[in-house]
């Protein structure tokens, strides 16, 4: 099967819908890039475009929609409630099918390239693709929005652009363009109405409390299911697989004397990772999602 | 998603490159007509074409790979090793996505009928498509094959073709047209080197000895793994899925002191029953293969 890269920039404009459409339309012009969801929001005058293509037409098409934003939005006349620095703000690469982590930030690292050297709007890597443990974390980069980063990057030389000059786009800003993989939102639910317990599992098994890496969990209470949830973010599935997750879920929920009542998947998840959680209730030693009849079909 | 339905021809020719080269190229020919695979038998004589497409575009290959295979192919001249009635001897439609078994025999059917009224090749229905019981199984309404058949029509009524009149195609002979589910075939292996074990497990779980629907089991020594294995065909996983087949091997294991090693998927397996199976792991309520990413970009 080909690469499949996805790609979710977000741009500074959710107000002007024939701006949003210019955008959309470069993203589609290139063969290859299929546009899979737009999503513009008035108040935060911001639009989110998800699009997949392989490796060069993601790239051109980012590129594309890189040009058509500095065209047509401009930053200093742009209000609204979420934190931006550029007309393109974010611009992440987001490994699907048949491509690397690595393959992203190289992608990444290109496009970013062209966008300073084409555009003149400089770029931040941030993510798998920072070249900085200080800009991994999107908010650092973006810290100051527009207005604050346009007159730091001057004097602070810690917010020098990875690919640009002493200075912002005046009116397009600096974009961060980074590589992640994608993310599974996933809860369980407990036959239980002690948030502690749910909070106790959760602080148990999370990245930050020494559990396990790439997990992000938080304990709730549902009260109209008059249960507890174990909310989690799972930000690399190929790291620590859901199966895991959900298996150490058990194993404090027991050892708490505490029963799972059910699991989750919120959104969207990779077919890769639906073929790992097959394989585990099969015992299966060699499977692969290159065993699904609809993949043969579809690639 | 628009309906996927998988259609497996087989023909009655396995040496001439060039013929079933023809062949396919009358099957490509419809647009939204996808070849998934072509394996031709030189002994068997005989060629298997696995194509998909949606409910109008199969029909429409299926046809055209018909018509095309009653233009080249001699029934009276041909020999091989597999029995067969037909220049296109089998003809089965196979539910993938989207669609049901029932809209499987209604394309059958409509098939069968331009068959038979367009090419005077008259069509038998089997399987799911089948007008009269005794037809469900293939063998029985290919018994005799082209020579038995083009004789036994003339006089047996019971050999009547469900479309068609008293007698063969001259060259073409008869052509059986159907509609299954797809086929899983799946096993389990033991730790164990006892047979009869395996044996007495299948048994116990297949259809044809009281256990599930639409199970096909058999028990057989793995020697070179040092383990016997249950061995199966789930020929509708819609009734009888693969997670409730394997907890039953996993139930009748544990009565018989028999750990399970581990299971083995053989070939392609459709999305939907992946999906069913990463649920019955997580426990999931409500998740369907609409929550495939892959899924959103393919289709």
């Amino acid at each position: 099967m080909a690469a499949i890269i996805e790609c979710v920039p977000n741009f500074s404009e959710g107000r002007r819908k024939d701006v949003v459409d210019k955008i959309v339309h470069s993203i589609r012009s290139v063969p290859g890039t299929k546009v899979l969801d737009v999503e513009s929001d008035a108040d935060h005058n911001r639009s989110v475009i998800t699009f997949v293509g392989n490796k060069e037409s993601v790239h051109e098409s980012a590129f594309r929609a890189a040009r058509a934003a500095a065209e047509l939005i401009d930053l200093t006349k742009h209000q609204g409630e979420h934190p931006r620095m550029g007309a393109l703000d974010v611009l992440p690469f987001i490994p699907i099918s048949g491509v690397t982590i690595d393959e992203c930030v190289e992608v990444a690292n290109r496009t970013a390239e062209r966008i300073w050297k084409s555009l003149k709007v400089p770029c931040y890597m941030y993510e798998a693709a920072a070249k900085r443990p200080d800009r991994k974390n999107l908010e650092n980069v973006r810290r100051g929005q527009f207005e604050g980063l346009r007159e730091a990057v001057l004097t602070d030389d810690s917010r020098y652009p990875d690919y640009g000059s002493k200075g912002l786009h005046p009116t397009a800003g600096a974009t961060a363009v980074g590589a992640r993989m994608p993310l599974i939102a996933f809860n369980v639910n407990l036959d239980s109405t002690d948030v502690e317990v749910a909070k106790a599992i959760a602080k148990k098994i999370r990245a930050s409390g020494g559990g396990m890496p790439h997990v992000k969990a938080l304990g709730f209470t549902l009260k109209e299911k008059n249960m507890v949830q174990v909310s989690m973010n799972l930000t690399d599935y190929t790291v620590t697989p859901i199966s895991k997750v959900f298996e150490a879920v058990n194993t404090e929920a027991d050892a708490l004397g505490v029963k799972v009542a059910n699991g989750e998947i919120i959104g969207l998840i990779p077919l890769d990772s639906v073929c790992d959680l097959a394989a585990r209730f099969l015992k299966l030693d060699a499977f692969t999602s290159r065993q699904v009849l609809e993949r043969r079909i579809w690639t």
